[in-house]
């Protein structure tokens, strides 16, 4: 069991995302005591959802870790949310009148970035419903891509499960050659024909489409035409990505989210070669961050 | 004015698509006696609008022709709508108590279609907000794309202004080389920079694309590199509709649509060569539509 003493030093990690909340808690050694998730944590759909799932993911983490019987006022938070990089979500979130003893904000990204490089400089390409390149070097922060979806987000998972519908409907019309992906995507969405496939997919997300990502890996595994120049396409864009975060030097440079290991082995192998696997997720990214930050205002304060 | 016998042989020709819906009166000798505009006449976004559209309209259409004092139910109406392909919207159509003597149900693709050739057999090509083909001859309707926004409607108007974003997008980020399209396009949505486009754009419709797809045509025009290349690639796509349009040997091909003027001149040279110019517009497909179904109610009751 903890002493009250090391009760004090307790840090809270949070990685808040469209579809969900993850916490972690960590003690000064930065040993892991307990995890918890909970729905959206992204301000973007909602300051009280958000503020809602940070608290209970917490509560969570605590019970996880056998400490439901400290309150999240001991609890040093670094906060890292999809969405604050907008200035007016920024806002909101810093006037939230929070539970914790202390709370320091970060964008996603960063916390991803600090997580992936146990809080050294470095890079990381994400590929998961959408994509970006990111760095953290000397303290500047530089972000390539995350523009959304259906206008960007290149080689994300989205965009990946958009071009497979597209392809399907321009083969099954005779514009391009026919793909194995055609029935394997028709069967998964339960659709007859074409018609069909229109009605299910019309006006649908970013989430929905990525859900079809798999389907043009495992078609492009089998040597299908179509689905090979989908996945080329896709994993030159994240080539990029990689080259352009490159020029900055970083020390080290990763790739995550959730469409890393399909889409890894399809990188030029020169970018293959310099990956460095990351080191730790991004709530953990998110203690590395509060802990950064509070040793600063301890600096001020001497 | 027309006499009682000849107000009985009154045509109305409606025209409903989802953002206006156009009505036409003709007289038996097919002579334009007035026209008249009204709101959104698409049953898919809402029936209740779609036949007050309707109804509108057809009273603009005989204020127009000085024929204000006719009732509705002197008209025998050909309506065309988009929407009616899907069996649920057409039942929900074909049930409407109408004000009309009578009411002959198409889709918007075959009264263009009957519009473009005076009612005879026909192929039409169609890039507006949307893109599709469609022919009918003896009989036999057939239709190409019309899939919809993003998954679809390659070299349509939407089409063209989510390149034009997509490729804005990536030049600030240096992946690919920057266009004159990138100016046009920042100036036009009031952006500073690609964050505020990101922000300006971010679930935006076809129709709002649609409204982008002229400056890619401008910059074409001028040299510009990248939309030489979307204006090509979106040029391939309707000739590829042309050509399978083609192989059923429709005795005449036209294409209509709004974004027409600026897209044929960028057709294959041997489809130019094989388009006609519409004779007449959709609304006129409509009374050319009714017309010809009364002519088979009138040979069964003979």
């Amino acid at each position: 069991m903890l002493s009250g003493n090391n009760i004090k030093e307790l840090f809270l990690g949070i990685d808040g995302g469209g579809s969900k909340c993850k916490a972690i808690v960590m003690n000064k050694d930065n040993e892991i005591l307990g995890t918890g998730i909970a729905g959206p944590g992204n301000p973007l759909h909602g300051f009280e959802q958000a503020t809602n799932s940070i608290a209970l993911s917490a509560k969570l983490a605590l019970e996880d870790a056998n400490l439901a019987y400290v309150d999240l006022s001991e609890l040093t938070a670094g906060v890292g949310l999809a969405g604050v990089n907008l200035p007016v979500l920024f806002k909101q979130m810093q006037a939230w009148q929070h539970p914790f003893k202390q709370i320091f904000l970060a964008t996603d990204l960063l916390i991803a970035c600090l997580g992936a490089h146990q809080g050294e400089d470095g890079a990381v390409m994400i590929s998961g419903t959408g994509s970006c390149g990111f760095s953290y070097i000397d303290g500047q922060q530089f972000m390539i891509g995350a523009h959304g979806f259906p206008h960007g987000d290149k080689g994300s998972g989205a965009w990946f499960g958009l071009q497979a519908a597209k392809q399907v409907l321009l083969s099954i019309d005779g514009i391009v050659e026919s793909s194995i992906m055609n029935d394997v995507l028709l069967t998964k969405l339960g659709c007859k024909d074409d018609t069909a496939l229109v009605e299910v997919i019309a006006g649908k997300t970013a989430t929905y489409y990525a859900q079809l990502a798999n389907l043009v890996f495992d078609a492009a595994e089998k040597g299908d035409k179509v689905a090979l120049e989908i996945v080329k396409e896709g994993a030159e864009y994240i080539n990029s990505i990689a080259r352009t975060l490159g020029k900055r030097n970083p020390p080290r440079i990763s790739m995550i989210g959730g469409l890393t290991p399909r889409l890894k082995p399809w990188l030029a192998k020169d970018i293959q070669a310099q990956l460095s696997e990351p080191l730790s997720a991004p709530e953990v990214g998110s203690v590395l961050f509060a802990r950064s930050e509070l040793a600063k205002q301890e600096l001020v304060k001497s």
